[in-house]
Parts: C-alpha cells; structure tokens; sequence
C-alpha cells in the first residue's frame, strides 16, 4: 500500500501513532508512507524514515515550496500543508497508479486492503467519505454553501486514483482556487475547496468504516438502529478520526476512543 | 517468559484477547503459556496450541483430576479452576524457576520484563499487588474479617518464585483448606484462601503498574494526586485488569478502557 500524509513538524507525533495503529493491523503489506511536506528539517525527515523503518515499512519525502500557497487561508489549526494533497496526482511519480491519503489524526484498527483495492465507477478520481449523517455542519447547509449537489466530503481520508486524476487535477487551477480563497468565507478551508473543485468526481464511502468522526458515538449508535456498537465499530471500521479542536494527544477531556488512541500514542 | 493460566472452556475467548494484547508488547519475549485445566476438551486444546503458535508463542497445558476440589466452594463466577493456581508450585515441572500467573480478564499494555526479573526477598515466594486503596472491600475490613496483618492480595497477578515455593506450599494443606472452605462465609474464595495461607510470604506490588483494577479511574487519579491519569497508565502501568461482574466481553456498560479493551477482542 501506498499512504500519503501532508503535515507540519506539529503533527510528527500524532503522526507516529497513526503509524503505529496502521502497522499493528496491516504489517502484512508492503507499505510506503509518503510524505509531502513544505520544509521539515532534516534531522525530523531522518528521525521519520528510521521510525517507518522499524516497524517495518518504507519512508518517502516530497519537499515543495512553500511559495505555492503563500497567499492561502492559513490558521494554527489549519496549516498550509494541508493543501498539499491536492496537489498529490501532480506531485506524486508517475509510478504510482493510487494512493490513500490518511490524515495524522486517526488511528487505523483494522485492515485497509478493501478499501486499497476497490474499483472506481467511471468518471470518479477520488473516494471519500461523508459525516453529514452524524452532524458536524449539516450535508444541506454545505452543499447549499458551496452550491453544490453532491455529498459534502471529509477529506481526511481520500482514497486517489491517480492514473485518471492526473488527467483532470490542474496545478495552476488549485494553486488559483487556493489563494483566492481568503477573500471568501471558508468554514473548513481544504474541504471546501476539496469539494468545490473535485466533488462531482468522489465517489462516497462509508464513513462508519473509513472515516469515523471519534466525537460522535452516540450519534452513529443511534443513526445505525443501535447496530454500530462498540463491538461492531471494533470488528468493521477501519480509520478512526479524531476530528475537531479537542485532540487526544493534548489531554483536553476523554470520549469512548481516548484510551485507544493514547495506548497507540505511548506504545513502544 | 512463562505466563500461567487456569481457567475452564468459558474463558478461552478472554483468554485470547489477553494473549493478543501480551504479545502486542512482549513480542520480543520466548513465552511459553501454561495452562493447568480440569479436563478442557481437547478440541479446545489443539485450537489454543494453534492459536499461541500463530502469535509466536508456545503452549503447554496440565491438566488436573477435578476430584481434588469437589467439595470446594464453586459458583458460576467461581469456578473450581480458579484454586488451581494454588497447586502451581506442585503441579509444574521442576524445571521453571519462575512463573508469572495472570488472569484472564486482563489486558497487558506495556512490557513485562522489570516484573519478571524481580528479586524476591528473603522469606516471601509470590508477589502479588493489593487493591486496597482505590476501595473494593477496604484493606482493613479484609485484614480484621481474616485475622491477617499483611495487606489483602489481590490474586489476579502472583509472580511465582517457584523454587522457594517448592518448599512452603504443600498439596495436602491446600486441598484441605479449600475444601474446609465451604463451610465458612468466603467473600472472595480463592483470595481469601491466598490471602489466608500465603499473605504472609507474599511481596507486595504496586497495583497501578501491575494489576491496575479498570472500574476504578477516577480512584486512582484522585489517590494519586492527579498523577495516575490516562497518560501515565499508557506509559506505565502493564497489567490492566477487568475486576467485577461487569465484563467488557459480556457487553454490559462501558469504562472508560472498555474501547481498549475490543479493540483487542476483535483484532485479527
């Protein structure tokens, strides 16, 4: 498998324990995390390929300039590289036919080799998952925000076919689209944008299994007739996200999921 | 390392999601795990064999006449093989000088060498942690109720010096005094039997680290001084144990370890 990952120095530790969470249930693959970054030092880059290394899987970096997006919307909780995997089927070699693009936020508990291997419906580039269900900001409020008729997505997990997105994704187009974009009212910066310009090629997914919102249990509990229980997340989801401000790995109060995700963080 | 078990067929699901977590930290370990049964189909057995040998660990398991504890007091939660725990220093081979029994309604989340390789003062052969602070039955109620001036051992974690164990336990004695047992008002069976006959050649532990009881939280942070929080018990503690009736397996209400704890139970 091929997992992209787009971060700051901020986010290398959550970074580790996303790592850590993958390689206890995919160790039997073959596995490269990419990372495209604008500018880690290199004794982090150094630190980061001998940690992928020691649990057993690959380490590539892709630096690009930071001028790119200098004019972008930027905040502490929304750093520019996270419009970096936008610019992934561009960036990334030729080589590589798709890749899975994870945010440092989550936690993977199960296997990931259904979701790397499905097959894309004609016309579609990108696979993602919605939370309109469990009711961050409300599907109808997004799609009638960005006029759009499609789901909204959560780009915290992509799945890109890059083959056929290579041929639709334009350079100049995001890097436009991008700083323009602090002129307008963006509620979530790179998702807006992601939806705005790809949304009409993502296929959805579903995200009790791919993207799980950690914040929500009761909603999902409940929105599934009591069907996805603890028991039932445990056995089928396979990506946590630990969405919103209240991050485990800063101590700012538990949900159901807190002691999973700081067992991962402090495991050895 | 050698890890004792003893439990009845009902147990064998807790079982594996121990040994899944154990071999999650101790992987780097040569474990052998013992298990002494009363006549455990061997079905059963070849399955156990199978599964040990698939998370690279090995098996072996005594099995013992049930008739030595027929008259002993047994319930549902009690079964008769939780006293076989009792007769390990008889019953397994002369060629273990050690042995670290554990329950099987626990959860092992860090590395147990330190424990292992203990030394055992002079006169003490088990050692074994109590729960005294974070307040089940209180210490001093147990130690008045037995008539003990040690603290009340909790029999869910006991290293075993089985070399020094060798010359104090004595089959005779045991089988007697569970026996006898049943005609007293036993809160505890098997502990207060423990407790009884061997608090007194027992070293005591510390319970946060080895045998850290997980409906009691809010207990230990408070005992602690908000030492004891979620971040330290990842980083420190090794033996997370599921006491009480509520079982994490059986689905009855959640703490806040119980995600852990499935995560666990369903990894393949």
């Amino acid at each position: 498998m091929d997992i992209l990952v787009t971060f700051d120095e901020n986010y290398i530790p959550p970074f580790k324990t996303m790592l850590k969470s993958f390689m206890a249930s995919n160790h039997n693959y073959d596995t490269t995390f990419w990372l495209i970054h604008g500018g880690i030092d290199e004794n982090y880059l150094n630190d980061l390929n001998d940690f992928c290394k020691s649990y057993g899987a690959k380490f590539k970096q892709i630096s690009i300039s930071e001028k790119y997006f200098e004019d972008a919307k930027i905040t502490d909780r929304y750093p520019q590289s996270m419009y970096y995997r936008l610019l992934a089927p561009i960036i990334l070699p030729e080589s590589l036919d798709r890749i899975l693009y994870i945010d440092p936020d989550t936690l993977i508990i199960n296997k990931l080799d259904e979701l790397w291997n499905m097959e894309f419906p004609e016309g579609k580039i990108y696979a993602a998952a919605s939370h309109a269900i469990i009711g961050n900001l409300s599907d109808n409020i997004n799609k009638l925000r960005l006029d759009t008729d499609h789901s909204y997505f959560n780009t915290g997990v992509i799945l890109m076919d890059l083959k056929k997105a290579r041929k639709i994704v334009d350079m100049d187009e995001i890097i436009k689209t991008v700083n323009e974009s602090k002129d307008i009212e963006l509620i979530l910066p790179d998702q807006d944008i992601f939806n705005t310009m790809y949304g009409k090629y993502t296929i959805e997914i579903p995200d009790e299994i791919y993207n799980y919102d950690a914040r929500f249990y009761p909603a999902y509990l409940l929105n599934s007739g009591n069907k996805h229980d603890l028991d039932w997340i445990m056995s089928n989801t396979c990506i946590l996200h630990f969405c919103g401000k209240r991050k485990p790995w800063l101590a700012q109060g538990y949900n159901l999921f807190t002691s999973l995700y700081k067992y991962f963080m402090y495991k050895k």
